[in-house]
């Protein structure tokens, strides 16, 4: 392989990126620096819609530029409007002092998660600098109505691919085999990523939160964990459905499905322009805690998505931020128990000013197989 | 999804990691630092064979910690020996400062890689700190018997997973299905993850260097490019082969894909120790440019392969540094000519004492369907 990936969006699909930048002049000024040098890619594509796995975006009140290298300039031009597009050869530290001395750029705020080395090089070029920390980040979590369409199609892709595979779950197949079936019917849905390998855990497995699929097939009594998502437009989603094979202890079993699904129905009700995020946290965990679960419970809450399958914010017990309308997140409460599994179900929501827009559409009382 | 994946590696296959720490003591003597923090996480899987997603190691002439989160201390007991394991929940530079403290570390060295925010969080902590730049990358450039004989398997599973769907490949048959075909054989094959998505390029598209595989059809008179690898352990493959299928023109075609050839085979030919880097893709470029298709050739010759499928070495024109034995890394020259197609030819090869061995078996003749 000679590079990164090339995959040229539709430019219907690029205007969901549009009117950021003008939030962004507004967020810098009163930063006050001149300029904004933005360097996290995911940060790049989604104020330009530039796919490509090399750029980097400076912007002043009246100019825009992309930089990125020979090899993507052509796709750049395709993709990206509004900026421009410069492909250089050279050193990028160059580019960016040649542009802000032509721009009259005297304060330059650059992004905190740039590596060390690259702010070393920057500082050498005499430009004075501002470290700005997830301003593009904070606007991302409040999509646009483009933006939650996509995400609407990535999780309608997903339903779809695993509605495909569900037949094929029964006692007897292997967890690799589901898994590779259902990443082979994403594709086929037209995801052109996937955000994650598909995980199948199943009976012990899915008492390991991290599990990944094995050679192990399904047996009778097993919890069966499927955590998948899709992808449309650049856009992911994330969904977890837990099954249950036919077998012994069937009654413990369905204790704890009923109580990890009014963990989960609890919390995403409670969903609410205004609330802490760290009480729909609270909510499922309560839940959990009353039944005598609680220390099974081990992971947050849930986590935004957008073009990153894990974006900010966490729903997790320390964020003490406010939710906020057109956030989109997952609500996934889990219990795991070594030795008899764990259960799962993870739903994900935009926020709309009366509530929840419940974007996963699968059901979720328990399926027993 | 709730986190990273996981996925453990047997204990046999950790020595492959071993050894590399004290070769590093004497390289960080050198650089006059008291402690070494690595926070780059495929240096951490390099020196510990761990393999979760959030790991930093800190170590001292005497001592060694790996520092992860809770989420992976299980995880860490299994993949790591040698290491002294801290499961923080807080803050990591708090943990850094106190064992700096502890141990006596008066300056500490750290990757330039790290993110900006790292460093300014590292810099409150008072430690005095020295930034030192692609120490362990370099390290890994030379690649130890075991972590070779990872690396041929992942060549084996590759090419017996291509030889498995290349019946398959005829006029009619769309890229992508091609593509998810190889993929999943890659997985059967054994391997945990894929380097990068199956490039299957065709015709047209076989003339973008960057192509990712689309619905088209194979069609009579097409070069079909088709770019994938494998895994084995954690370390990678990368292979490239050019097929055609019958048509018009065929003459020309024919013609192109044995200057490619020619200059695949002159620039292993001449891999050896001491020869310069540079000139291995001036080998390759001069029969390219010879046959007047010079213009044609964009990209460098080669790169690294190792935990990551792009590391260093780059085989390019601007390296002029040395080969050295036991470095593995690939020579894929190739034409790309808009409106005809593109061929390239892409093999593996470490680097022994009496020149190259070609890792890559599969045959590289034209084939043509």
């Amino acid at each position: 392989m000679i590079s990164k990936n090339f995959s040229p969006l539709k430019k219907s699909l690029s205007s969901a990126y549009s009117l950021q930048l003008s939030e962004l002049r507004n967020s810098i000024k009163r930063e006050r620096v001149d300029g904004f040098l933005v360097t996290d890619i995911n940060n790049v594509r989604y104020l330009t819609s530039f796919s490509g796995s090399s750029g980097i975006l400076l912007f002043t009140k009246d100019e825009a530029f992309l930089i990125t290298d020979f090899r993507y300039k052509e796709q750049a031009k395709i993709e990206v409007t509004g900026w421009d597009i410069i492909a250089g050869k050279g050193d990028t530290t160059k580019t960016i002092k040649s542009i802000s001395k032509k721009t009259s750029i005297n304060k330059l705020g650059f992004e905190s998660s740039v590596t060390y080395d690259f702010f070393r090089k920057l500082s050498k070029t005499g430009i004075s600098l501002k470290a700005l920390s997830g301003l593009i980040e904070k606007q991302r979590e409040i999509k646009k109505a483009l933006e939650i369409n996509l995400i609407r199609e990535a999780v309608r892709r997903a339903e779809s691919a695993f509605l495909e595979v569900k037949p094929y779950l029964k006692q007897g197949i292997r967890e690799k085999s589901i898994a590779m079936r259902l990443e082979e019917r994403l594709k086929k849905k037209g995801c052109r990523r996937i955000p994650f390998d598909v995980i199948v855990a199943s009976g012990q497995n899915s008492a390991m939160p991290h599990a990944r699929p094995t050679e192990k097939k399904l047996n009778k009594g097993d919890f069966v964990i499927i955590d998948w998502g899709g992808e449309a437009g650049g856009y992911f989603s994330d969904i977890t459905r837990t099954m249950l094979i036919k077998g012994n202890n069937i009654n413990k079993k369905k204790e704890i499905y009923k109580i990890i699904l009014k963990a989960n129905k609890k919390a995403i009700s409670q969903v609410l322009p205004g609330i802490k995020l760290r009480d729909i946290d609270l909510y499922a965990r309560e839940v959990i805690q009353k039944e005598g679960y609680g220390e099974f419970f081990g992971h947050a809450t849930g986590h935004g998505v957008g073009l990153q399958v894990h974006e900010s914010p966490r729903i997790a017990w320390n964020n003490n931020k406010k939710i906020k309308e057109d956030m989109v997140f997952t609500v996934e409460p889990g219990i795991y128990i070594p030795g008899l599994g764990g259960v799962r179900i993870e739903d994900m929501v935009a926020v709309k000013p009366d509530g929840p827009d419940i974007m996963t559409t699968l059901p979720k009382e328990l399926d027993i197989i």
